[in-house]
């Protein structure tokens, strides 16, 4: 099931994508894709609604991020074998945990706005994984027993923001459309195995990442159960899992966005994003 | 004003403290501490109400967090002169920012709970700041209009969770029930210099912390306007300024907490915490 949220910023309505490509609204069934409609219960009593008898949605609606009212959007640092070889980096003995801003989640398609006395922003298509029971120091086995499912994220990076203005992470990782999440929430049932899933991104028809799942260090179980260990989760968090190869900090010279830029990205089985980057 | 929320966990009512100590109800005006009732105008709204004539609320009620519906706790480090020096830091050139999860705020009496795993929980009292009205790019001199309150944290760490785990402190700052907030939100008109309040910390009776916001380094002007360059900040969010000298950290030889111990912390003007410690 391909669960999407549709409409302007901040009024989004819930819907699904129909086998056939069209939304169907979800409107009489949940008052969002957020909190407790991500349950398992939850998410197999719209599965058994028949698409058909849904009212489709006309036209061509904005997307918004694919899950509403995200309370921590939790990024995995250095996740992949190659892409921490193309920074110069060891891969970490365990996890690295850092935090973006709930603020920065945009739709898909949304511009890309560049901050203010920014000049090295950045792009990492990532796998995103989102909870859909609360994981409190639960197994590797058990874990993927609390996610709903998963999503294509751009991690728009600030690199001087991230390491050249004192400590943490967060703060090169947090503005306003820094995290476009969507278009769809694709659930689990869909995606039998999360990590080996091609990933790419283009910046003007560019092609800079080329990747796939299978070069991830720590694997999807594998961080739910970690992070629950470390703070719990709830229904509607994120977690981005990394990126592999291919960001303009790795590029000789390294390449950054500019305003006019187009960056197209997207993951197998997981939909596609498109961002026009403008000066914030 | 002195806004709070009392009742059980997850169903916190709206209150107020009167000139006596007495909690009145508010949810016949507000449904929430949060979101949009912290903006000026509608503060100014409830500061217009007689608390004689507000429901009187019986008891003892449990207080939980002083502001419900936080999208984001940003946290500074290493913010004053002194602590900084305690730990053998040396002051940053600009602030340090990182995240707490939203999910380890509790109420300000609420046991802490130390994580599995865990042999360096440690203590920080804190100046909270809470946003009132949306804030991005704003300057100093604007800051402060959009500033709802003033509240005690206790941005509870574990050590070496925090810093022998692969980088990025986020990973011992976010366990639940590392964020007692509270008891009060007091409106910036009761607090009229945020820099010259007397803060204290003790466990079990001694006192580990006495210092004062007059030693922090980047002050909450500067705070407020530096961050809403890196990402927008939004009412509800919370600010924790930093701690004086006197976590358990910089003790010799240093001193973590452990189950049974009792915590209790207050900043002038803003109230007291009081929290039991047990194992998670």
């Amino acid at each position: 099931m391909k669960l999407l949220r549709y409409g302007s910023p901040g009024h989004e309505k819930p819907g699904l994508l129909d086998a056939q490509g069209h939304i169907r609204d979800l409107s009489n069934h949940v008052d969002d894709i957020a909190g407790d409609v991500l349950h398992p219960e939850s998410l197999a009593r719209l599965k058994a609604l028949d698409a058909a008898s849904l009212p489709r949605v006309e036209g061509n609606p904005r997307i918004g991020a694919c899950v509403g009212g995200t309370r921590k959007f939790i990024c995995i640092g250095l996740n992949y074998f190659d892409h921490a070889a193309e920074t110069g980096a060891t891969v970490p003995p365990e996890p690295i945990i850092f935090m973006k801003a709930t603020s920065a989640i945009t739709g898909p398609n949304d511009a890309v706005e560049i901050p203010r006395g920014s000049f090295k922003t950045d792009w990492e298509v990532e796998l995103g994984v989102v909870i859909g029971k609360t994981a409190k120091y639960v197994s590797e086995a058990d874990a993927m027993n609390h996610v709903a499912g998963y999503c294509v994220i751009n991690d728009v990076s600030e690199r001087a923001f991230q390491a050249e203005r004192q400590g943490q992470w967060t703060k090169g990782k947090s503005a306003d459309t820094f995290g476009p999440t969507g278009p769809w929430l694709v659930t689990t049932d869909e995606i039998p195995d999360p990590q080996s899933l091609r990933m790419w991104l283009e910046v003007n028809g560019h092609r800079y990442q080329n990747g796939s799942t299978i070069t991830m260090v720590y694997r999807v179980p594998h961080l739910v159960s970690y992070l629950s260990r470390f703070m719990s989760l709830q229904p509607g968090d994120i977690i981005s899992t990394g990126t592999p190869p291919g960001v303009g900090l790795g590029q000789k010279p390294p390449v950054y966005l500019k305003p006019g830029d187009i960056m197209t990205l997207g993951i197998e089985g997981l939909g596609q994003q498109r961002q026009h980057v403008v000066q914030g």
